[in-house]
């Protein structure tokens, strides 16, 4: 073997009895390395053992043309907006040889595919991660966040955040409690890869930097599919929004509130309680990672609860209906309040508001000092949490966090 | 001290300085003892410590007088109808003493109270519980399968049970895998308290009484409102519906499949995949109760999640999207696989199919030998793996029942 074979490479692998060709596969992150995979021409992967290789021969080198990055002049005349990428599906392509999709567009190679965002802006793009949005984790967010006010500090008109969706209201989440922003700063992503014909990545990214460079209005939104075809999209809170389907393209929803803007070929509406452009601009990226989201259900001991609990800060508990546990499950709640862990009651309703004023459980559990999430999802009453710790180790400090609207998370009314 | 009061006695409490009255409030299970707690005549509670008490004088003692049972007599032309009653909201009444909502009806009081069933079926009810829903425990769906069970073979026509909503859907899903039924069994329940004017309870039990007495439909369903006014009910599958709002009347929703059938003024409208009336009943009550439910989110480490499958048999993970989790998360599955747990993948979007040959992710945790769970929501895929465990303890055995369709719970195309 006088060069080690690469990835996509068409190679010829000759054991002791057979001969294979195929297209070398990349070696999964769980592949314990005694084994390569082939794709054949068949289309079947197979994979052999290194053990019983004799020798493999390159008979083609992968050639994967870059995708075209084009240059366009500035424009004075028009407003600046800065893309930052994280990878996930929008980011994708699929991949004809390996039958998966990967990522595979820089920031900048997304600005080139979507020219129509450039008639009314100028974009400039920076590439912050490229990862798959299930991947995207806790320390991830603060990076994100300090590429935003980075770009803002340099006095940039509106800011698009790629993104994957599987966790993209995490991460929107996530920004809206660390940063105060003079400006929008918009997530979006696609439900197919922007390869593809049906993809829905080109109306969002346009919509998204329609309201970027031109809306006066300011925070952190997601802008995706308001509904299965390509004419409306909706802005949505970054805190009170969340995937609701595996594979539609209108996936996400406004949760306990209308949404922040709808965008469309009538232009751009924007909802009255949307904050209008302006002011300073402010960062706090303080994390604590000892929290965690627990859904509950009918089977869950008090003992499982009390080990889901151990060595963490606080929880967020995903109950059923206005808020509620089983009863026999509060004790195990209430000692880990007095023991200066910090929890807080959502509900895997999605919809309505938590409410433990109603029902004797309710009452229960707030006796054993157990926080309402109330309008909040449990998503973004988690990602608060983490923050809340952060910035306060000190219980009360915590709780008054919490319980304080930081980045319009509270509504006081929810509409039916 | 002659007689020990009760609660809800008038009740005059003599300490060192003051003298209290009001009413006793019933002592929560949360409470340690050493208190007792009275409703002053001004609406407010106050806690007196025991220790300070002088004198408790009884003023004047509750009278609960006890709502009327009404008896109907037997008609010979009209089918017959079992109410096997749990408790919940629609068991329950305001207590106007001390402000909270707790259980009053009985079984043939519920159906004392909505007369408009009596025109069109004889009633029995039968008393199985009396717990709010989220206190319904595993242990107590056997319970109400053999009850159901006893009364289709007692020849009845049609059996409805009153549930509270909070884990209505669990309980559903649970009788739709225990019970092979020849007849319509309808779960039912309230978002509103029967004794309140806005109470959705009549409407909910007068459409479940129509489809269970007439129609020639069989199997598990939910009966509850469609809509926000008492004009539209809808008729899910027991194992395909969830509750997703805290407090809405029609916060049931069927999940990847339209209604069973929609109940109105212009009568029932029966789904063509409804199963008609007939068969034998069988029931298999097994359950394993080492099963988890675990919701996906940014930060799960892989300690975390290993010590939540620690001592179970088996786990549902919520994962994001089509079916994802963080790739760091794929060994500690592998691993428990490899110990020969069954671990199946759901997803938090709720609605949409899990599909986990899109993405390299899906494919490394189809690998990792992480079954799908289809369109079957996580709730559903719980309490199919506890009664799936039940029945086979082999893991390959085990894991045929997953992938079978067993009550319908699989449907080969989700609508969009």
């Amino acid at each position: 073997m006088d060069e080690k074979p690469k990835p996509k490479d068409l190679i010829r692998v000759l054991c002791d009895k057979f001969a294979y060709e195929g297209h070398l596969i990349p070696r999964p992150d769980s592949d314990d390395g005694t084994h390569i995979t082939i794709k054949l021409k068949s289309g079947y992967d197979i994979g052999i053992k290194k053990e019983k290789i004799k020798e493999i021969k390159i008979l083609q080198k992968a050639q994967d043309k870059p995708a075209k990055t084009e240059k366009y002049p500035f424009d004075t005349s028009k407003p600046s907006l800065t893309v930052l990428a994280t990878g996930g599906t929008i980011a994708s392509k699929l991949d004809y040889i390996t039958g998966g999709v990967n990522s595979a567009f820089s920031a900048n190679q997304l600005i080139s595919a979507v020219p129509e965002m450039k008639e009314f802006a100028n974009l400039k793009g920076e590439q912050v991660f490229n990862k798959f949005s299930e991947d995207m984790q806790p320390k991830d967010w603060p990076k994100l966040a300090m590429h935003a006010y980075n770009a803002i500090s340099k006095g940039i008109n509106g800011i698009i955040i790629t993104h994957g969706t599987d966790t993209m209201s995490f991460s929107s989440a996530a920004l809206s409690f660390m940063l105060k922003t003079p400006i929008p700063v918009i997530f979006t992503g696609a439900q197919r890869s922007s390869d593809r014909g049906s993809s829905d990545a080109a109306m969002n990214m346009i919509h998204a930097a329609l309201v970027a460079s031109s809306s006066d209005i300011s925070g952190v939104f997601v802008c995706m599919h308001a509904g299965p075809s390509d004419t409306i999209s909706h802005l949505h809170w970054g805190n009170a929004v969340r995937k609701l389907h595996s594979s539609r393209r209108d996936a996400f929803k406004s949760v306990n509130r209308p949404p922040a803007a709808t965008i469309g070929d009538e232009g751009v509406k924007i909802h009255p309680k949307a904050k209008k452009r302006g002011g300073e601009a402010e960062i706090d990226t303080r994390l604590c990672e000892d929290v965690s989201l627990i859904k509950y259900y009918p089977g869950m001991t008090s003992q499982y609860l009390a080990s889901l609990l151990n060595g963490q800060k606080g929880a967020i508990i995903e109950g059923t209906g206005l808020g509620h546990i089983a009863n026999s499950l509060i004790p195990v709640l209430k000692q880990a309040t007095d023991d200066g862990k910090i929890i807080y009651m959502a509900s895997q309703t999605v919809h309505g508001r938590v409410n433990m004023n109603v029902y004797s459980t309710g009452r229960r559990l707030l006796k054993a000092n157990i926080g309402s999430c109330r309008d909040m999802t449990a998503e973004t009453a988690y990602v608060k949490m983490m923050c809340a710790l952060g910035r306060e180790k000190d219980q009360q400090k915590a709780i008054q966090i919490m319980d304080s609207d930081l980045a319009g998370e509270f509504w006081d009314c929810t509409p039916l």
